[in-house]
């Protein structure tokens, strides 16, 4: 019988990628750079400080990152690394299994 | 400017499945049935009680189905439902970018 060992790997990318409004943040960032209010106004009912922990977060796994341009006032826009990027496939697949199969009623049983 | 919303089922999606253990219990069970005894054996290092309680689990969210059979003794199989099994792909995509991307040494940082 085969044994199957926890692929650390696999843990942490969902751990990452199951917090609230990361997914989320990430969509808005595939469509191209965005600041911070950009992201605030796009994402509907995300707290402002919700959102600066998640792209630390986002930073730290270097799935995001922050340019900042030396213009007055500085302009500073966040943008999908090639790791973030390549997410893609990834967030559509899980999506379109949760599209298919999850009925929203589930969500109190989680 | 495009506004996004939060998709509820998504996030449920990456709640469940983030959950330790519950990818690989999936995984196991993609390979078919299997008794109690035999996810405790192929899963090194799962304790019974954990185990147990992400059975429940993925019942409830009807990936996983409990089948008794009236055998003496009784044998209790659990295989994936239609919803688990069609699972594997978005397993296979963020398992595929967690191997080329994830560094082990950042699970320090999760």
């Amino acid at each position: 019988m085969i044994k199957f060992s926890l692929c650390p790997r696999y843990e942490i990318a969902f751990e990452l990628l199951g917090k609230k409004w990361t997914g989320l943040i990430i969509r808005c960032l595939l469509d191209g750079p965005k600041r911070f209010s950009d992201l605030t106004d796009i994402i509907p009912h995300i707290s402002a400080k919700v959102l600066a922990d998640r792209m630390k977060e986002l930073e730290q796994h270097g799935i995001i990152v922050r340019n900042v341009y030396p213009e007055i006032p500085v302009k500073i826009e966040y943008s999908l690394t090639d790791r973030g990027k390549d997410l893609q496939r990834a967030l559509d697949e899980v999506q379109h299994w949760a599209e298919k199969w999850i009925i929203i009623d589930q969500k109190k049983d989680v």
